[in-house]
């Protein structure tokens, strides 16, 4: 059960549509020099690589724990 | 005209589940220490510094045209 594949997730987030339009671009034109088939492809390498150097730095290369929780809304019931 | 504030707008990728939660809790842990202070903020980051890493390689250090052009879909009418 250590890979079951689940199906994407959309991952959103808010910017500038000057900062959007010059990674578009950005994208568009390196895309094949650089080996990345879909934008969400380009996007996921770099998270992806983001997310090593944070726990190689803050957590001796181990993923932190976590992720999968929302953080907590509101006040609690009763 | 040359800072125009135009509202935010959404940038949407799809990531697998386990990605999207190794960098949620990533950037939970570390977002402090890191000077973000949203997760939106802390992507834009990356998108950022990989624009200006791909500019300066495959463009002398220019940002490239063309981003805020969707792609062309289907054959033109006529």
């Amino acid at each position: 059960m250590e890979h079951v594949e689940l199906a994407d997730v959309k991952v959103t987030v808010l910017a500038s549509p000057q900062l959007r339009d010059r990674v578009r671009a950005a994208y568009t034109m390196t895309h094949a020099q650089e080996n990345h088939r879909t934008f969400s492809e380009f996007v996921c390498s770099l998270l992806e690589a983001e997310a090593s150097r944070l726990e190689t730095v803050y957590n001796s290369g181990h993923p932190f724990v976590g992720g999968d929780r929302s953080l907590p809304r509101g006040r609690p019931l009763g």
